[in-house]
């Protein structure tokens, strides 16, 4: 068969080797498509049952990876028609090669914090009125995102923290915590009685709050330092009520041991006089 | 057909098949670049929406995206057609990537720059006149660039601070803001009664000045210092407004102590002499 | 043959040589599949054994090594297959890299958690119930993941540390620990005398305490400070008793100095007095 | 025809396939030359003009690009021109590679220095004679060149910052400054008063001193140190003269609180004198 | 030769072809195998001799080659045989070439730590039992593996060590260590009969001492204090003794100057009484 | 023609072909080369002239251009020669591209060096004898290398720096330099009187001191201090004799004040005593 | 000729086309070898004159520039050879190239040492015994390796830096050291007249002592301190005397303000006394 002189047969085969081709692309991406939203879905899930995550944050973790999936299947689906239909993709790629480096580089960042993300959301590090360190900064999380997550500090102030800065994660609303009170007591003071002072103040205490979960204890002699013998006081507390535990804590040692005649000393120090030589 | 003896006809068929995939590329481009156009355009809307994003910030990033849609169709288009052409592109590009490598590494900050700057804007981290602390910088946002935020500090300084330095942002203006002052009274006071007077001035203070949303309120001893017994006082207050609630209810409480007798201490030490053996 | 003008004989011939391959390749998938497994099983146990791994460390690690052989496998044959039946991967995979550059970035992070997590297991580095220093932070070990380790810190924090931010580990719980506790006396004291009370007490607490494995040692004249001459005493105690020993430690010997009526002193001054010049 | 027995009928057909193309590209290259020229140079005064740039600085950027472009096309045409004399350039820019990797890691500071110079200039975050922080170092600008800015350090130092230690950019000279003195007083004066005495030294300065811009003010008690509780004083003046304005002010102030009989106390101290039990 | 009409001619052919490549490639590992062993067996001892490595070192380091080079001869076996049999391993390879960057980039620690292990072993760097500080850790050394470095600090916690972090390795236990007195004594005193007494004190414990080496000496003023003029004693003493022969030293000169009547200052200061004015 | 029944005709006709070339690449090559030394030569030159280069600083330029010339020549010529006699270089490339990649690493530091020592000869940052702060060690500049900087430090040391360490450089020998002295007087004492007394001084000294530029002149109360009002000198010196200038000016206006009676006070402080309550 | 069937003559035709290969590539690696090695010889002999190595370090050169061209002669042996027999090398370098990724990056170190090292013999920055301060430690030169350099502490500690860690040397063994003694008297005292004394002991001093090598002089009043003038006297010493030349300056200044009667003053306070408002 001859068109302008030409014998157009090769390309009528080829037309149709190209057609019986792309028929067959189209057949694999419709078996392919669903089956992979199903693996995912169903994994997905079973993940979530396994981790107890809540309903929102599986549904976010399942929405992230169909979106994924679907963005990669378009992605194949195109360069193969492409390849099919013969239109030269090696060289558009190996040119966007140049620029694909710098936004590699540049968008790294962008991957890292997703990743990251992911994994916050996945082993459930944070949840959403935690109080948390991260990234140096600490707040209560209003919300985690995959790319970003949002704390409010202490004085007010919104923290905007890209998920790649977060690495260490300090979560600070998993479980009782610690109430700290040291005390100063003077080095001529009998250190067995202030601690029986001490310890009864402490008594007292847990019996009377049931913010207390553990202790107040004595534990002893924390340090000699230059002009005290200190007397460290410890207990375990309900989350975030620490601090109240030890501002109360702190008063009522302090008031126990004014009563009992117990010096906590000022600084001190010894001094000698020497004439100057005239 | 033969030309100064050659045949020419294989130039003449290929020149048609040329002639051709030209023509397709055109019809594809003319296709494509519409499409596209009012995808990123809808898609921006419907973000936008959804944030809450103002005008202009939408029309910012809805200019960018069609930008770079734009310069990548044209990059595509012109590969397409060299490599239709036979202009031989790949030692071009691959020349190109020695310098392509350089320039990627030096270039990837402006990329970074962009990537950043982009979620700053979609993630509305950063507004206008917001007093923010990024880069280890504080100010208050003049402009928020692609490439470069602009605050200026307290003091009178502009700074430039390129997008990419900007990880970690602490938006100081979203919500009330804590004001907390720390007074100090004498060991021989009674904490009880200091208390109560410190929490009748933040009673006044409360009802007389609506600056404040929550409290002041005395929330307890903070610490058992050197010299004084530490009472913290903490408020809630409307934005921007912390440092004068604090700089007034910090003179309004050293006057309500000063008038009850409660004594501020000056720093103590204990002394004692010892004479020196000659 | 012919069917509609073409000679569909070569392509049968293909059909023909691609079955064929697509045959030899499964036989080699599942000889290859199962020796590898047992391999790694059984090389995984010799390991084990040989560094008495408990039996869940051992089957983590196993798990392990499985699933990244079976994904591994799944890749080449997946891959394999492609390339058996002419679908053109290599555009896929160049096409790919560019994306790929970007997620190997911002992925590495994991592979780096994955391949020191797989090493703190393997070489027991940390166990659950250890108390630890790692990554800038100290705890208790709640858990050791591939990809994330927890630690219980002592006021209560839970921190998760990604396990590429465990590089050194300080592991506080592998024997038995130090307790040190310096006590400094007056320049006046006779050195050798104070060392002998010391000395004393310590003999006493190693005859009545078994949390002490060794000493404690008056060890001599540690520094000469500004008001004080220095004394060291030095013992090994229990894992995690070391704490609790020099608290008591402290408080017997500075009640052993008391009784010795050596001075422990407070810091000294001299001063002269000088006229000012009127 | 043939030459020493061979047929030189194939390496003619070459030769003119070579010239044909060698003219095709001399014409690709006469006309995209100067269009491009144009276009850089329409484009930059647009911006320039937008930005509102110095005509020298207009220059240099139009210089840059104009240079680049040149370099640019000279490489694309000398590649071209080798490709189509099948000379082999694929080996030679292959073999540069390993050169260029290193080269290309050693140069990037220097395209980085570029790349960060066009910004600062083309952005103006930097004028000749602008005071600035940038780099960890301070100083009166000299030069913003491509590759390095030379600022004059109020020492007398000249120092030489590559651009690409340019970050962030603090500009003091774009605006008014704020002065800002701290004075101290007594615990025992009577606060209202003191402000009084200080604000009304702050409206004599504003009224005779027209550096300043706005203020100065009192705006209240910013600290009770441990020995005087201190009052902030604010203004704002013309740029540069804040240093000036605030040794004027803090004279002033100071001079006017001692006419008032106010006292700034020296440090404080309460000492306790205790007998040494022999 | 037709089978189902197809010529199977070539086909024997070619599986000539390979059978025979697959013989020489048997018969060319069989060769390079145990020459290669051999040659770094003998190269190893060489070494090992000369450095005068522990026979335990020299067995590692040999394992460690020989392992290495095994690894190497297989895979380039695997791969030799699968592109003799033309399976098609370049896409494989390619296509690792994703995963290969992420893991390359995850485990370019493990073999940083291995390098590094090397060359420590290798360079005899540590010992066990040598007490080193690197990477920023101190202790005595308990095991020094290809990866992990353990090292037991003084307060008997376990350090590992990835090789990788150890560059700096600084080995406290080669040769004689210094032990160095500071003593102040009152500027009253004469320098020449202090620094007389001391050397005395110096001389007495060098002839009674065998833990040192050499001096101590007194080797003159080193500061003049605010309060004290610092002179400085010098010794080498055994290694791991120096803190002993330090501890042991600073006793005696104490006690020394005390039996001379030679004043060790407590700070001084000069005061001046002003009245306030009233 | 057939040699051992061959023909080795093509093999002639070959070898012609790639006589032909080679004669064309050694033309090429002999007009290329002093082309280009000419070219680089004169710009170079061009250049020096207008950055004022001293002559020797100029060969070292000129030399270095020439040499990087030479061996990029050579190289492209071995490369095309080898190409043109069909030796496969490809391979090797490729193969030494795994260890170009150890080198490129690991030498970028040598041309990251010798960059920037260019660029130092070239800016003039640098020249012998300037007293420079570089890389965080400051000296007189003994040496200017392409890959290292020589100075000597002020206590004697030579510091060798390698040119990528020198980021910033801080020239402080072009230009004048300040002389800065601060100088307290007591709270009581009139400041307007003290100015004066101080700039008299000052006035003294500018006139019988040809060392000082500019000034010196008292530019007003810098702070308020603790215990004193500090009154800030400032001079503009010859360069290098800053410091000797501020010795000396400290000295005069130390004596100033003394014989104008005008008090350099000593740190104040002011006691109550408070009663212990038994 | 046929045998089994088949033409064995492109065998044949082939098996001598590699055979002339080898013999070329044979003859080319006898010419090169020799050629390269003289060369290398003769230029480290015409640097080593140049820079007045010892004749230890030019070996230790030579030997390494050998080496190294030996490994890489060898290197392109082995793979042109492996190229001429047609066995596929480009698959075995890109699988290699996964693992090379790796290599290359953990043995950057490696070669970044070497690289190091050989500057650090060629422009002789360091010698054996030398005591110099780099990478963070100082000490005195024991070794200097390719890889490694020793240094000795002088606490006895033995370091072991890798060179890549040497990037600033600072060498204080080249040349005259400097000896400084600040010293401080009263501000009451005649400044004119304590510098005459102090210079009379310099001059004294340098008289009779032949380590020093120019000065000491007192150069001024260094600073003005809280309770003290500080006067600075400044020496050239020997290498290595600047230490003992300190403190015999020391201790002879010292004695010498005490004959003079002229007072090194403690640190002074002025008090104020204040009675309590009970």
């Amino acid at each position: 068969m001859e068109v302008f002189g030409t014998d157009i047969y090769p390309y009528v085969e080829q037309a149709i080797s190209i057609g019986l081709k792309i028929v067959l692309l189209l057949i694999a991406f419709f078996i392919v498509s669903p089956i992979g939203k199903k693996l995912i879905s169903s994994s997905i899930k079973k993940i979530s049952s396994k981790q107890e995550l809540t309903e929102g944050r599986t549904k976010t973790l399942e929405k992230l990876m169909l979106n994924f999936y679907s963005y990669a299947l378009i992605f194949i689906f195109i360069v193969t028609l492409l390849s099919i239909l013969n239109i030269p993709i090696a060289p558009l790629l190996a040119g966007a090669g140049i620029i694909g480096l710098a936004i590699g580089f540049g968008a790294q960042g962008l991957v890292s914090d997703i990743v990251t993300g992911f994994f916050i959301l996945l082993e459930r590090q944070v949840d959403v009125d935690d109080y948390i360190t991260a990234g140096g900064l600490s707040g209560v999380v209003e919300e985690v995102g995959l790319r970003t997550t949002k704390m409010r500090g202490f004085d007010g102030t919104l923290h905007f923290i890209p998920n790649r800065n977060i690495s260490n994660v300090s979560n600070h609303s998993r479980g009782n915590m610690r109430a700290l009170v040291d005390i100063g007591i003077a080095y001529d003071e009998n250190i067995e009685e202030a601690m029986s002072v001490l310890q009864k103040v402490c008594e007292d205490f847990a019996s009377r709050d049931d913010r207390v979960k553990d202790g107040p204890n004595v534990i002893g002699v924390q340090s000699l330092n230059a002009s005290d013998v200190v007397l460290r006081v410890i207990a375990q507390t309900e989350n975030m009520q620490q601090w109240a535990v030890e501002r109360d804590l702190r008063k009522q040692l302090k008031e126990a041991l004014d009563s009992a005649g117990i010096e906590i000393p000022f600084p001190h120090q010894v001094y000698m006089e020497k004439k100057i030589e005239a």
